[in-house]
């Protein structure tokens, strides 16, 4: 860099994105928007930085060591890493102007000072949905939040992805079967590795929690039943009747599945699966993850759960809920190395407005105005440069037309119009111009 | 709050809305994004945190002071405290990358960690957009920027407001025709404190810059030169030829100001006004304030300029710009004090379905998706209590239309709908309900 100057440089773990790159971005962040706030999502902005101890309420060991936090005076503040604390926090100090059942999505940052690598980030985005009850909680809007979840994926353009879909009340009853309620979440933990670690790996782990060779392998043997939905419970169906937690969960699950069907939810986009456990032992009964089949190193995109109280370190009151997260980032740098659909808009316009010099930017403005009363987006280029410097930079913003505007169009009364994708010009009217554009427009993604 | 619970409570400062709000504030974010963007700006997304080294390149004394800065390990960061500094840093970087002029919108938070106060925010959105030429940048640029605030205005629902429009060099050759050009950027200060501080404290000040009373007298009578804009640059005519700053500034307005016109801003929604200086040195030609005529005591609303060099700090290239900054929090805040129009916006659904009772949830499913087809929101209320109950739910969230399924409606094929506003209520077919909803949709702004 120059002498004298400050190196420009950004943190490491912080996403920024080239403009055409942040047009995608913010293209899936709208597609999940519309979804959530067509099923009746309330969107909610919570705080970037809050008090350390309404962040911290229930916070264990790893997340203190992740955290951002810092003192401004006497204040002890801490940058949000997740958006489920906020909304605890949010519902418990809104309980009495809020409705429920209360649904509402965030779309936000968060902050996690992770050990910086490929693919991990300290800033980015989580998009969340809750449907939080008072009191209770109807189980159809598990179900429902699954076809949201198909819906956005499919939206994004992903056709080949699982939404792998259990209940911790049946690996938790499944546990009291076998006598090792007291180490269910450990259980559980191990579990949820299997597909990180496989399976003799887990196996060994749960060696170490001291059980049976026999107890791990019905274990094994259970969390791996494959087949489909119905032939999965049916399998199951020997451990009926002998715990209380596994019948309901077997109960609740199916009433779920059932409905998913209604919903529409296709059955190749979602599979029962009893290896799902998920670690946190916040999750009371259903429980989610979605993974893309073509990128299964990715992990699961987007999790979530059931769970029985959102806020019990906050207030008594008994609040319940389920909701999803996916972390966009992630999805964004794997849909990005699908050479997703998507990704062919990135253009913030439809035509790029080229006065052929000076004297004909007025001319150029009330064109430009009738275009965009059309409800087509344009720029004009103002800088007095060549046309093939103009035309370069046409190029470059991946605009799909360009108008060109001189004295030969002015005498007629038309423009000339180039499409880029294969340069085919002609002069024609304004009102022609507008329908060329707007039938491209409903044909052509970008 | 509850023995052995923790007080949910936000940082004072940091604004957090209740669902009906945030709603609004998301369509006035999304007016900002969907003007600019038809304008050809790309949007940006900057991190939230930035090396202290880059954000405080240029910053003074009172920029420190407000900052949230702490160090993690041995990382000395800050939390963005505008928009403006990480667009030179990003200018800077991937100057190779872009092409110019670069246009580009960021909407996003910035803190400050200011003494809170009624109307101050802490965390606040700055909605900013610049254009970027490199080495040099057309002037019409500054007549677009100005059309783009009225058409801004004018989709918040804001008819009564003025931006007003002044040349820096008009204001710094006038002081070189005075003879005060080593006083010029005091000088701007006490101008720009005019409105708020009233004329004979401002004219105090200037004493204390050691002004003669004729200077100061000059001075005063000049920045306060009323009429049309063409009255304006009359009356200050006489001072033509002595000065090229001077001349040149005049030559820039007249320039910008027949462009604002071509543009199509309505003449009582902008003015020449002499007296806009805008604090900053930073300003180099045209600079913009923004006053919403209800809210005089609300200050400038929207405020910018053009600059000579966005990034000195970071590199050796001249890359001029202009661009404006709108703090929506403050801006929301009078909008609800006006009872604004988009106050009406307020419920993210177009339709509450209600099942009369559990057995109904499947052909309630299969309704609503077909309703969703038809582009219109419908949420499903799926909890399991009296019809009054839920009602009530529908009147809290504020939806236009509810839906009503039972036995009845199945038996014949139709569907209950109700008009909220009304109360008005019949039975009909789904597609009649398709059309009622569209109808309403294109009539009424919600």
């Amino acid at each position: 860099m120059q002498l004298g100057k400050i190196v420009p440089k950004n943190l490491a773990g912080f996403m920024e994105l080239l403009p055409a790159k942040q047009i995608i971005f913010d293209s899936i962040v709208n597609i999940m928007k519309e979804v959530y706030s067509k099923h009746g999502f309330y969107s909610l902005d919570t705080p970037t930085l809050e008090y350390s101890s309404v962040l911290l309420a229930k916070a264990g060991g790893e997340t203190e060591k992740q955290i951002y936090r810092f003192s401004k005076g006497a204040t002890d503040m801490t940058m949000r890493f997740d958006l489920t604390v906020p909304l605890a926090k949010y519902v418990s100090m809104n309980y009495n102007e809020l409705i429920f059942p209360f649904k509402r999505y965030q779309i936000g940052k968060v902050f996690r000072g992770e050990k910086a690598q490929k693919g991990r980030y300290r800033e980015f985005y989580q998009a969340d949905i809750d449907v939080i009850g008072d009191g209770s909680l109807s189980t159809i809007n598990d179900a429902e939040i699954t076809s949201i979840i198909y819906e956005i994926f499919k939206e994004l353009g992903l056709y080949d992805f699982t939404i792998r879909i259990n209940n911790r009340k049946i690996l938790s009853g499944f546990f009291n079967i076998l006598s090792l309620s007291d180490k269910c979440n450990d259980i559980m933990r191990v579990i949820d590795k299997i597909e990180k670690v496989g399976i003799e790996k887990a196996k060994d782990e749960l060696m170490l929690l001291a059980l049976s060779s026999t107890q791990i392998n019905e274990i094994m043997d259970f969390v791996c039943i494959k087949g489909t939905t119905e032939e999965i419970i049916d399998k199951s169906n020997l451990y009926l009747n002998k715990d209380t937690d596994f019948d309901t969960g077997i109960a609740e699950i199916k009433e779920v599945l059932y409905y998913i069907d209604v919903f529409g939810v296709p059955k190749k986009n979602y599979t029962l699966d009893y290896s799902i456990a998920r670690g946190l032992d916040y999750y009371t009964g259903t429980v989610y993850e979605t993974t893309v089949n073509d990128f299964p190193k990715l992990g699961s995109v987007c999790s979530g759960g059931r769970y029985d109280n959102l806020a019990e370190y906050f207030t008594n009151r008994k609040l319940p809920g389920v909701g999803i997260s996916i972390g966009i980032n992630r999805l964004f740098d794997a849909l990005q190395a699908m050479d997703n659909d998507i990704f062919m808009r990135n253009s913030p316009i439809d035509i790029l407005l080229i006065p052929m010099n000076v004297e004909i930017f007025e001319k150029a403005i009330c064109v430009s105005r009738d275009f965009q009363d059309a409800g087509i987006k344009t720029q004009i280029y103002f800088e007095d440069v060549k046309l093939a410097k103009k035309m370069k930079y046409a190029n470059k913003i991946n605009v799909p037309f360009v108008v060109i505007l001189g004295e030969n169009e002015i005498s007629e009364n038309k423009i000339t119009i180039k499409r880029m994708e294969d340069g085919q010009s002609s002069m024609i009217t304004l009102s022609e111009a507008v329908g060329i554009v707007k039938s491209y427009k409903r044909t052509v993604l970008y």
